[in-house]
């Protein structure tokens, strides 16, 4: 063939040239390029490099190259304890915006805390209890300087579902708080060990697609169950799914209480109006920001008055005062429940850590911080494992507080610290003051929190914007709704992934004509200005050849050989039959451009070669372009490049076309 | 901006005209490309489109457009009944190679229906009415006219292991049969149902790499099972894990029989040496074709005529002449062991359908013509279903047996019929000879059968082109070796979907450069002589950015940021940090080349919003080049694509270059 034998050199060498002519004696001189192959790495290069991508794409130490013995220290505490970070440059000034979002912080956190408990089924300290140590530990390891630490409604809605289930709190509470403990001991190794091993992209999994239906559904199902609340049911079903809850509902008529409906909705009316203000003005946040205190306030007054006539609301009752007690001992390590605590764990714990890291990377983005995933997850999960040691349960970054936080203008996590102050006081001295509170208006509130986390706009995006996204976001709605909150996200990520692999496996493929005017090469489907070079058919394929779709890819290209009997070709078909109208563009060469081929594995290969002895047989030219750096590599490893020598391998399609057809004119007679 | 307005219309039009010169005076008039969008399509039309691609990606019905009726139920018939397409055009010559092909296949069938049978703990008969039902069934349904149908060694093996594992055939020999028939009744569902519902790709997900490693591992298995037979012991395990196998071997040593011994290793010697000639030489295929059913007549023949002095030698007694018993009665329906017979179902009728369409697709591919996997699966689905009422269990196209139907120049599948009858003439006639064939001969035929198929070159190929698969090779192997069957298989699907999954969430990113005297841009770390070009930071995104990644490219994204402080960027880092060192280089504008980026969904958009925003704080500019039809679709239904709007997204990267430096040229001091 007419082709310098240099292009066989840079085949195997690495040290390329730029560019050379071709010894053609041409109108035009024709400059043809090397398809190069990436540097040569030996094979624990390539997985360590390959480990070091996946695991460590961040580069946590490069701080740490280049520095003194003292420096590195130094870094390493910032490192594992950012308080050592900004602690140094803390002032007064900061503090001041610090006890300010503090204490607004913690309105809201002492109501939601009691609330969220409930959600739990848990008793009604235990959300205090879980305000007050996991901010303390968060505030030395976390890294998020918003992040407003303390029990949250999925986490608290996820365990309180899957541990009732189960086993009932009325029946054995001691049982069901070993558990809660011991569900939240997993939860925080859990999460702990997926920030160690560096596996934080696991939770990337929960794509926001399906966390917008999840949280729907979880939302829908919330509010339902406290209809119990708002309308005072006292025999209430422990199942989940929406069907039993609103059969339960109206099972018991007879137990509707008015005072509890009339003051339920009351109280609704008004968080509901305050927060529609809030987000309609963000001036007026700390409207949404007081109300839940300010209900809890003015309802314990209104019944603590009303007393004698108030008696069919039901109330909280006795809360004894004092500290967080060790719960060490109440951990349930073996038994017959373990898996349950395990299973409960695991799954408020990825919820938990998603809530958190999400909302931390938030809020970093709008102050132009970053947040480290990994480390963030470490964080959480230690502040688990020692919640759970002091009668705490799961916790994480709440989505509500720290907004609310934020727009308080808090600057340092500080105001976590000065937060846990306020439960602190609370917990020692204000315990009595809760004894009048109507269980109806923890129900408002959390009925309030969960319906803000409906997303009918997000929803409506991912219809418009991608289908198979809004499947995934109604299977998990769907699932949460009527089947159960880990069956619904397990199906949920199923769709997500299996999104995936339908687009490998069945990759876009399609026919590129020549811009005229330009080297550019395009589809001629969507580009109609895009003409058909006679004689070739060039193919893109838009995904990595896999295993998965090689199969699919193979049996594509078979029809290729019906092309010289003018018979069926699936893409010609499409092209509505042009070519064999027209005799004049019979097919010599096929060139596949492999630019949006981003890998290619051993099936792959064997279909490249398989489609190259296919079309040898019909005398036809299979020419690739412009594989990528993973695609070469692998092309010759597999020795696959060398069959492919020469003029098989060209950098662009239209140096493949120019060179190839340069050729034709050469030795017209020839056979190629 | 310079720009003509022209190109805003583009963006929402679909006809676009080819190009226009920019009003730029310039000293050579630039010319700027318009990105289109994909004609429009409705949700619906999508949807049918996308749904054909999935499930028809071959238009089987594109055959009967244009057609009278007449035709139609003509083709249809054939469609149906591919016997129809042959039928017509069969003549004497094809029938004189179909009756030798047929002969060899069945001087090898009946031996190995006999030893498969073993395999599975069933009855010796069954796997000769096992060679003579389902051919008959898979001549007419059939679209492959080499594959040689009858019982194979996985599925003997798997049904045998699965069901072995809770029922034992010596004990409970009616259930254990029943749940046989059951097996392969669910088996035939199973397969059929893939056939119907066009989910034939299912079975690509068992990729080459994961065959590879299973097939050697069950090799492995079932040859130390066989030991059981080669050395005489009665008292075997039923395992089928590595480690009770052998130590079950080495526990019954005062079984062993020195007179089995030696015939079987004679007999294997035998086997193994004329494999081994007609695999180094394929004119003498015949030597290994017939050398099972000659060691079947010579050990027989010894046996009979040492009788009283081998009695050592267990052989396989009264076998029932006559044809398949029906055995609709038999199906087990209902009943504890129901799911155990569904489950082995699945698993063998998986494995059944994917060595048979793996093997028709293999010899159609050597004699060119099409074997529709969907039809496929449905006529081995139906002819399993037939099978368990006619006393069979899963059968299906057997590769070794095949090959011998290939080399023996069989022409159609009437040589399954030639082969079903010589079956049929042993089944009324000749089962009285098998009185004193030995087990030991049937444990040699199993041995060399399963050898064959651990592949070391495949193995070694597949280390060296792609170590992942290796990987899933390898576990794949040790899984079925030390795990069980399903787990093994199950492990190494996971491990080849996680493959899939973990390009996706680690996508290859890069800087890249301009190849001086082009228009190409390229790889700054492949291509040495690659330039960078002032002022412009050109990243490619080699996968789709889907929900998986869009966190991790996010996060690569955001270190963009300090670009403007000096301060850490992670690809001017991986880069030595070439741009810091340079002031010159300070960057003003972003290009991010999408060639690679194939799809992009909900999560991906926002994303890129994200970075919008990111660098727009920074006051640096975000171009794209070259996004594909696919995204170009979901950027306009987002509204994202208003929002980079008039010089937000150029066709190639040198478009953009120079268009966007030439504006600068022009208004040098506006900032950007």
């Amino acid at each position: 063939m007419g082709l310098s034998s240099n292009r066989v050199e840079d085949l195997s060498g690495h040290a390329c040239n730029d560019s050379f002519e071709l010894p053609i004696s041409n109108n035009e001189p024709l400059e043809v390029h090397r398809v190069c192959l990436p540097p040569h790495k030996t094979t624990l290069q390539k997985l360590r490099q390959r480990l070091l991508e996946v695991f460590f794409p961040d580069d946590p130490l490069h701080k740490f190259k280049n520095q003194t013995c003292l420096t590195k220290f130094l870094l390493g505490l910032q490192f594992f304890f950012p308080v050592f970070e900004w602690g140094p440059q803390y002032n007064l000034k900061l503090l001041r915006a610090d006890i300010i979002s503090g204490f607004t912080i913690a309105s809201l956190a002492i109501p939601q805390g009691i609330s969220y408990a409930k959600l739990a089924n848990l008793p009604p300290i235990i959300g205090l209890y879980s305000s007050f140590v996991p901010p303390l530990i968060y505030s030395v390891l976390g890294s998020s300087r918003h992040l407003a630490v303390g029990p949250v409604s999925i986490a608290s809605l996820v365990m309180g579902t899957m541990l009732s289930e189960v086993v009932s709190y009325t029946e054995e509470p001691l049982l069901y708080l070993q558990l809660a403990f011991t569900a939240t001991l997993f939860a925080g190794l859990f999460q702990a060990s997926l920030g160690f091993f560096r596996l934080g992209f696991i939770i990337d999994f929960l794509s926001k697609a399906t966390l917008v239906g999840f949280m729907a559904g979880a939302a829908v199902i919330v509010s339902m169950q406290q209809l119990k609340g708002l309308l005072g049911i006292i025999h209430f079903t422990s199942k989940m799914q929406i069907i039993p809850v609103l059969s339960s509902v109206f099972q018991h008529k007879d137990e509707w209480s008015w005072q509890t409906i009339v003051m339920g909705v009351c109280f609704l009316a008004f968080l509901l109006t305050t927060r529609q203000i809030s987000t309609r003005n963000p001036k007026f946040f700390w409207l949404s920001a007081a109300s839940p205190l300010a209900s809890v306030i003015l309802s314990t007054l209104i019944v603590a008055l009303l007393k004698s006539k108030a008696n069919g609301i039901q109330i909280i009752g006795h809360l004894s005062k004092g500290l967080n007690p060790p719960s060490m001992n109440m951990l349930y390590l073996s038994g017959p429940y373990l898996p349950l605590a395990i299973k409960t764990g695991i799954v408020s714990g990825i919820l938990a850590l998603t809530e958190g890291i999400a909302v931390g990377r938030t809020f970093a983005a709008l102050k132009n911080y970053q947040v480290d995933g990994n480390k963030e997850m470490m964080a959480i999960g230690l502040m688990n494992m020692a919640g759970c040691c002091s009668s705490c349960y799961v916790t994480t970054g709440s989505f509500s507080r720290s907004a609310v936080n934020y727009n308080a203008g808090a600057q340092t996590v500080v105001s976590n610290i000065i937060m846990a102050t306020a439960v602190l006081i609370t917990l020692l001295f204000l315990m009595p003051l809760f004894y009048y509170t109507p269980i109806v208006i923890l129900a408002t509130i959390i009925i309030t929190a969960v319906t803000g986390l409906i997303d009918f706009q997000a929803a409506f995006r991912l219809w418009k914007v991608d289908k198979l996204d809004f499947m995934a976001c109604m299977c998990s709605f769907f699932g949460v709704l009527f089947i159960s909150v880990p069956l619904g996200l397990a199906i949920a990520v199923g769709v997500s992934v299996f999104k995936i692999l339908l687009h490998v496996t069945r990759p876009n493929t399609g026919v590129l004509g020549n811009i005229p005017g330009t080297q550019v090469y395009q589809n001629l489907h969507r580009y109609r200005t895009a003409v058909r070079i006679p004689s070739f058919l060039i193919l893109a394929v838009e995904a990595p050849i896999y295993f998965a779709n090689s199969t699919y890819l193979q049996e594509s290209f078979i029809y290729l050989e019906s092309i010289c009997n003018y018979r069926v070709l699936r893409w010609i078909r499409e092209e509505e039959e042009r070519i064999v109208a027209n005799k004049e563009t019979e097919i010599k060469c096929v060139i596949i451009d492999m630019t949006a081929v981003s890998s290619i594995d051993s099936s792959g290969i064997d279909t490249i070669c398989e489609l190259r002895r296919t079309l040898d047989k019909r005398s036809l030219k299979l020419v690739l372009t412009n594989p990528g750096g993973n695609v070469m590599e692998k092309l010759h490893e597999s020795d696959a490049l060398e069959s492919f020598g020469l003029n098989g391998i060209y950098l662009t399609v239209s140096e493949a076309v120019a060179d190839i057809s340069s050729f034709w004119k050469k030795e017209p007679e020839l056979p190629i």
